[in-house]
């Protein structure tokens, strides 16, 4: 299997898979199949068959897939297999809100530093974390090694945070704010989480 | 047109056609290509191309695609014509960060009201939203005909909520928790907004 042909939009899939199959192996279930998954994710049972068929032939006919090592594959595929550090950028609501995520624990990210410009906010703790001056940014980052950053600054610093980033060596930026963020280097993966995108999705279905 | 037989995956990228439109309709662009649109959305022309022609004839070979025009029939598919009421239940640092949001104005959608169930943030207001007790989340909702709702509760509560949204006439929720949402009613869209979803998809590209 050549992991590069996977296409991006069969990737983007694979982390809602996971953590279906991951719900379902804390119930002790050990096998699954394309139906009981399509039910649960609302994809129906052939994409997924299409879908899992990238990744070799384990998902026998009639005998379902093992739960545990689908589980174990995806996470081989995303690099799930070791813990990420993340920073975040902006210690506003957002990004206190996110510090505070309880989606974080045990799912392979863990928050390692706030960043803030705000002199009342720097050396404040929100949660287990500290707040730092984003002057310090890039060197806390660098020596840190941390290749994951979330924005959630005021959308007018977002695009010069995220050039500050990619200078400090992350890879992958997740950007809560509402502007549409580019990096120089095609390395580095952009992606934005903007509820009004999300929305306009669904007043489709709203007649 | 059949609006019914369009892919929920071609929908799913109308909302980034659309914000990409607008920026250069700002700008005072009047015309663009497949190829100009590719570029900027980082989505082949083949698939732009393939994706407009759901919507009729308009893009003539050569001539390139009228924005104002595409921007009204994308607004049109996805019911944007009229501004959508929005509800936010939870107050907190995601919730209030939410109602805060500078990607709201002038994209179809208006925070209408906010709920919590703590006493000490009943009453506050939030910006120029007024923090209500969700013990009236029924009535308000169902007075002021909202349809759509951000759920940014504890995870401990969030399905309660759901369901408490769906008794009082909620269409859309968009779920900023980590728990994945169901709701007995086939009509309601849910869609979540998990960062580590996003996280997960993005820690493929990094080796």
């Amino acid at each position: 299997m050549n992991e590069k042909n996977i296409p991006a939009i069969v990737i983007s899939r694979l982390p809602k898979y996971l953590i279906t199959l991951e719900k379902l192996h804390n119930q002790e279930i050990e096998k699954t199949s394309s139906n009981e998954l399509g039910a649960l994710l609302d994809i129906t049972p052939a994409q997924i068959r299409k879908d899992l068929s990238f990744f070799g032939g384990f998902g026998k006919k009639g005998s379902g897939y093992s739960i545990p090592n689908l589980i174990h594959v995806i996470r081989d595929i995303l690099n799930l297999d070791i813990v990420w550090d993340v920073a975040i950028v902006g210690a506003g609501k957002i990004g206190q809100g996110l510090a505070l995520y309880e989606g974080f624990l045990n799912r392979g990210f863990s928050i390692k530093v706030l960043f803030d410009n705000d002199p009342n906010k720097i050396g404040q703790r929100v949660g287990v974390h500290q707040i730092y001056d984003i002057r310090n940014l890039q060197v806390i980052i660098q020596d840190l090694n941390i290749k994951v950053a979330l924005v959630a600054v005021p959308q007018a610093h977002a695009q010069k945070v995220a050039d500050q980033l990619v200078q400090a060596g992350i890879k992958a930026i997740l950007n809560y704010t509402p502007v549409y963020l580019t990096s120089p280097n095609s390395d580095v993966v952009i992606l934005q989480i903007d509820p009004i995108l999300q929305l306009q999705n669904m007043t489709y279905y709203l007649k």
